[in-house]
């Protein structure tokens, strides 16, 4: 499985992604599930992946040839004219993939579904964030419930559902989503270190702390250690009035 | 959907259960999904229920009929030989419940499948508690992991698995099944208020706390709301290290 987390507030994106992939308990890897392209002081994109691996890795190597191999006045995800463009495009090309494999998948009984979450700004836009499904269309983040979540996403809900809103300073929601990702961790095996994290203030059109955090990064597990001990702390004070 | 969680802690059983039914989101009402049996100073015995609510409706049915109508010497809850043999009574019923409507239910695209959580103790026996599957089938709570949880469990993993541990004091596993089923609730419209509680300390054969908890209740009002304020407390005094 794969656990991916987009928070969209007023100081800007974060972007954070698990790497682990399973096909069976035992066969366990890492793949990268955040890409991220950009055009400095231009435009800034990140797109993370759950669901079908084969399906997502054809959407990206799509995306890539597009870029690389387009022709002439073809649309990418480097020249989009708005981030709505871009989300129409990346939804126009998992609808093709879909197409393409998705009843040869069926009918093995494999589950070709998948869905992606793309964020980013290019320069004389906004920021957006959106969530797009297998069948290529999409919704978008809006302030009343400022992120997305994709693959296994129960776990890590309630920590964001109590502490982010879109006036959320941007420090802590990159803090709210690691730990979020650190409770997902504990409580599901099949989301797995290392992390992929990008982070992208606005009008900057550049990716900060676009960074991979190791198994053994001593900040996190700082970080993991000490919200386990607020957490037993904040339990230990609790106490039970009468039912 | 459901949430229901047992704990099994050395000082006894804690069983929690919400009660809120949907067949849609149009079709939401109340439901009870914690039932429970017993013959005072001698055995004590509740059952939680998740899945598929005809199903589950029709086990708890059987169990009431064996025991009002049963054959002189046929087994049922009350004079069941022990929990294991509870719990395969109860597996069997679940079994014989899904011959009888799963093949109808499959035909019209509906899942049959349904979960349970029976627990309690019998005099000379110890404390037990099992997880029963569709297929009358179960699983038993050793020590390393003390707690089964059915329905939406998600949500509500994390706490338990941070605080709880079989030698947890029973008050406290109260209050981290009552955390749990907080952080459910606010995480997940399908699971709601009121809830069921009952409490089993080991060797008493006697339910204690066991009530309805309405929406209103002062007590469990206060106890979400310090949650959440000890929640939001520790996450201020969290300070993420550069990454």
């Amino acid at each position: 499985m794969t656990y991916c987390v987009a928070l969209k507030l007023d100081q800007g994106l974060v972007f954070l992604a698990d790497t682990r992939t399973n096909a069976g308990v035992d066969t366990v890897s890492r793949v990268r599930k955040l890409f991220t392209w950009s055009v400095p002081g231009e435009r800034a994109i990140a797109l993370m992946t759950a669901g079908n691996l084969g399906m997502t890795q054809a959407v990206i190597s799509e995306l890539e040839e597009q870029i690389e191999h387009g022709d002439e006045g073809e649309e990418n995800l480097l020249n989009a004219p708005s981030m709505l463009a871009a989300a129409r495009l990346v939804g126009q090309t998992m609808y093709g993939v879909q197409q393409q494999y998705s009843a040869g998948l069926t009918a093995r009984g494999e589950d070709p579904s998948a869905t992606l979450i793309l964020g980013g700004q290019r320069r004389g836009g906004v920021q957006r964030l959106f969530l797009i499904y297998s069948a290529g269309n999409f919704i978008e983040a809006w302030d009343d419930t400022p992120y997305f979540q994709i693959g296994e996403h129960k776990y890590g809900k309630p920590i964001i559902d109590r502490v982010i809103s879109v006036d959320t300073d941007l420090q802590d929601g990159v803090l709210c989503a690691l730990l979020s990702m650190d409770s997902t961790i504990r409580s599901n095996l099949t989301v797995g270190m290392p992390l992929d994290m990008a982070v992208l203030p606005t009008e900057t059109f550049a990716f900060i702390n676009h960074r991979r955090i190791e198994r053994d990064d001593p900040a996190f597990l700082r970080l993991s250690e000490q919200w386990s001990r607020q957490l037993i702390e904040a339990f230990a004070v609790m106490r039970l009035d009468a039912l």
